[in-house]
């Protein structure tokens, strides 16, 4: 390990083992006990993005930079913001350099004031200093301390990514996947013999959208991993439907879904063979298309009734939002920025077919927090099928957290929620993001006991199912 | 009473006498001497669905499921969302026998920790303890000793409900009622001279939409109960008005309306025959019968200022969301979802003819919560006639009370809100409903003083007034 | 002074050193410190509604109703939704004589109980308490004795405008200003030498709608005032151009905008040519001049990009919802009522086009407090253009600010906000609001540092960057 050298302005970075508890005396007592039972406990993550070629090729990681800033969309949208330019930080070009990445960690650090207050910046501090032993806080003078610190910990075999996950005690872990994708990197995990599960998660946005341009090069690529022609509607749908048992077959529990709106429709059969046709020419009209993505979302949730994968649902986001870094730095480089979202009318048809189907199991995400106590809440404490999904993205924080539980329980309770997911690229966050939500669970939790809405017993059974029944139930785990 | 023995896993029920105050000790101090000044206070009830006939024919319930489940739409959701069939737990269909009546019971009993954090737990208990006297949690080891409890409580002369309505000390309690009921079971209690006030509302929803199916035969309803002619659209005006000015000497003081929507639009008065008359004949289209309903809701308006009942909106579910269930159980099964509403454009038309209107009232509720700091506090703190309703159906719960109050009071203040609503059917748990809003209102109260935004004086003489005048100002009682 | 005769009725107003600070004793111990160290800070104050007339002129204050009554929206809207008539208040029409000024006062005092609660009875109290001295609560038995002590000092010239602006330590003023106005109040303070510094604001709402009746008049107007030929499309650019040229000489740092949305679209040049023409001959329809509306909305960013001036946003208001005060005492007599507002979509083409524009930036206020976590903080935090402004009208108020600094810190931080704005017409309450800003944002920052998601070093950097450089950074100081 590097030497942490103290300079005369450094300052400590420590992590408070209160951290994000409530403050009331009274209240924190409780919340400490209720989150002493869960601390521990296995990671299951059930929903996320961590590239399975990582665990399945387990190398080490290269830098600090490209593991801990290029790949974290939270942490490279803001330094943008401050005025950064994204190719500094190694984001959506050619791999930086030793020096480049060196000088992109500084400019982390020279901005590592405007991280204040966000949990980018609590991740950030857990992941130092527990991860990585650091115990200076990042400022332009301990940020090449701090640097070669981490740089000197990841060429070690301890950090390479199996030995994380076991020491991060991750017991699944789920990898978002193109439906055409041949899964070799899950095969070789379980080929490895690698004793924690990491699990494929169906994502077919792209296939289901007839507008896109790349549609009937989609098809044939859909086609082939199929081994099902898909020149007819019919032959698309048993090309889904193959794939999605492949995906089973290969571990995968759930289907994922993220297109601008959840709005629901079914068409007649001849209807959509006649859209579909149409878009494999390339000549879909554009309200032809949304129809059909719409009904080829009740055609998913009619497939999960039957091969019992769950859904889930990441509606409501406007992609790419500026053109010109897209067209710069390609997607994905924080700039989808979130826009209203509905369900109630949306899903109706698709719940009405589905809703009290045995076996079907559908989370609702939202980065609009209006619909939380409006739609959600009240749709999963009605339909057996429903699950209140957790906070999510840019909602995943302290205070959109408690907000959320705000928001849903008083109408759901805890058991209609789907359990905590990280929904990251950042593996070494991942503890952290699950500690936070522990914590703040238990606080929620400490607050419903110290209000004598809740016996303590009761805390303590519910806080323990939020991280072990409750995720495994709500993606049948 | 029955004996209720102490099984070994049975944890005892002990309402807390600070529960849902503020944990904070200082705040705490100052919420139970505000609350100490209310807590015993009678009971307004200005909006509710307890039916008349309860209170009118004074039998005893039957039996503790068919009293604290079946009509209780909270409890039995949140059930269903867990897999009970409503049929199970006595909803829209015959009444269960004794046997199936326990059984349903020991189903709520068994999956009351889905109930945690909801204000049904809340409402659940203090009903068990305040008014039978359990000392035990509901858990499936107590179910039949509290079943059995209950049972015999229910068959004694003191818990028939003209008892337990002067026992709740309810002063007053509005009833929501059919514009052609006879209010015969209001009558009976005038005659027999009851010394509580049970008043009918005017609900005349079925009568305002030309859409529905059977609205010929609903005009025929309406005429034969007012002995007007509803042949035209003049007579259908004047039955109307006949039918408030019957409710109103039966002791009505206001009518509810909760459509779609809000939206309100005058039209010219031949262009309203001219729908009137289609409607009559079934081919009203759509359009049409929703302008026809917008325009309805401003003669409402207009009749209000006339005979001076208060009007109060509750727009903004989508009724009936899954159609299985509604075949099979009927309406009214907790199926009804919120969807977004809008007030600021929708009843410009409205407001600006009536909204200055000497003795004009006009509440407003809602179930989409954005639109209380913008659109309703705003209104309410400008149009004499506007009031900002209480935290309704799933608001009317902990939290969502406190955001209530935190975003309509720095702009309406307290005065220019409806005070508290139970709009509950529950009977049994209108003395914990508003036992609830008090305790949150002096919490709220309390947080004022002790950041030193309000005397504790003026907190004091507020809290009063929120039970007291306020309810009976905004309600003309 | 007048003497402050005690009644045996009055309560004493005492304003408390720890108001609105955080109730938890550990929080508010560290609030202080923070809060002590901004306190005294100068007030910068970018963005208001000061009449420049009232330091220019520099004439003393006529009474205490004219004074701090008649000008303040938020005080007699809230009157006139108890019952009291406008012109009782001496809204928009003639000055009312002594005697009536005294009894507007009296009716404030009589309805005071109607400002429990808001943000107005925290101003009012501090400009009591701090700026005149009084030592009893506002109340009828008090009411006369006030209103004496209020008129005796502001006949004395130490309470003159340009006094007051010295003595409340307002650094910068910002004014609001119509496009033609020859700013001579501005240059008359530049030429009195008077040391604080008084700026324009850009705000040329009427003259980016040609739906407007005095369309082809304002264009006149502005011809005259920019000496620039408005007969064409082009000349109309450049006289908007001269006259932000000439403001920006005259002190000018921001433009400011107001329409019902926040749509951008760009035209092609000939196309907005024909509009433009079409609106100057009287005969544009809707379509096109919201079109044209929204394309100059572009423009107006175009010239930020070329002359410098920030760029404000304030939209989303239903301004003069009730036509009859509109036309009995005209515009801004307390009924805009807020609406919903759209920013992901509707600001896509401009910032697709000058988002990371050098220099450019633009500052986004809300009434709707839904899009702060969903569009605005996600902007802030990816745009290096884009600011977070502060709670505006309704919502600055000490639980809507809590609530805006949960809804943007975690996804923004605190330096892409833009520091507090008062907005006020009413000058003499401009220490009490941004001391209210200060004594919140202490306390939320002291709230993090107890959760230990923040430092205390940092804490207080931030709190003296949030009223210093974070205003001057946002808005070029």
């Amino acid at each position: 390990m590097a030497d942490m050298t103290t300079l005369a302005t450094a300052r400590p970075l420590a992590l408070d083992p209160d951290r994000l508890l409530p403050v009331e005396p009274r209240t924190r007592e409780i919340a400490r006990r209720l989150y002493a039972a869960v601390a521990g406990l296995p990671i299951i993550s059930p929903h996320g993005h961590v590239p399975p070629q990582w665990l399945a090729e387990d190398v080490a990681f290269s830098d600090p930079t490209s593991l801990l800033v290029s790949p974290d969309h939270y942490v490279f949208r803001l330094l943008h913001a401050r005025g950064v330019a994204l190719d500094e930080l190694g984001v959506g070009g050619r791999p930086l350099t030793a020096a480049e990445s060196r000088r992109a960690w500084h400019l982390l650090a020279q901005h590592w004031p405007a991280f204040r207050g966000t949990p980018s910046r609590f991740w950030m501090d857990s992941v130092l200093a527990d991860v990585f032993g650091v115990t200076e806080r990042l400022a332009p003078e301990s940020a090449d301390a701090i640097y070669d610190r981490v740089a000197e910990a990841i060429a070690a075999p301890d950090f390479r990514p199996r030995a994380l996950m076991e020491r991060f005690g991750i017991d699944i872990l789920a990898t978002t996947d193109d439906p055409v994708d041949d899964l070799h990197h899950h095969r070789t995990l379980r080929d490895d013999g690698f004793r924690r599960r990491v699990v494929p998660t169906f994502r077919p946005d792209r296939y289901l959208e007839p507008a896109r341009a790349d549609f009937a090069d989609l098809m044939t690529d859909l086609s082939r991993a199929s081994g099902v022609d898909t020149g007819t509607y019919r032959g698309y749908l048993a090309a889904l439907e193959e794939r999605r048992r492949f995906f089973k077959a290969n571990g995968a529990v759930s289907s994922d879904h993220s297109h601008a709106d959840v709005v629901t429709l079914t068409l007649d059969e001849n209807e959509a063979a006649r859209i579909y046709d149409a878009a494999l020419r390339g000549v879909v009209c554009s309200g032809d298309a949304t129809a059909f993505r719409r009904h080829m979302l009740v055609e998913m949730a009619r497939m999960s009734t039957e091969d019992g994968l769950v859904m889930t649902l990441h509606p409501g986001v406007h992609r790419n939002h500026h053109s010109p870094t897209l067209e710069r730095f390609g997607p994905d480089t924080g700039h989808d920025i979130p826009t209203t979202v509905e369900f109630t009318r949306g899903l109706q048809p698709l719940l009405d077919r589905f809703g009290t189907a045995e076996g079907f199991q559908l989370i609702l995400f939202t980065l609009d927090e209006t619909v939380l106590s409006r739609e959600i809440a009240p749709l999963a404490g009605f339909y057996p099928s429903v699950y209140a999904g957790a906070p999510w993205w840019f909602l995943d924080a302290p205070e959109a957290v408690r907000r959320f539980r705000g928001a849903v329980t008083e109408t759901a309770g805890f058991y209609r929620t789907s359990g905590f997911i990280d929904d990251t690229r950042a593996f070494l966050s991942i503890p952290a993001r699950h500690d936070m939500s522990r914590r703040l669970d238990s606080g929620y939790l400490a607050q419903l006991v110290a209000e004598h809405r809740l016996d303590e017993d009761e805390a303590l059974e519910t806080v323990i199912d939020l991280v072990s029944t409750i995720p495994r139930k709500a993606f049948k785990l």
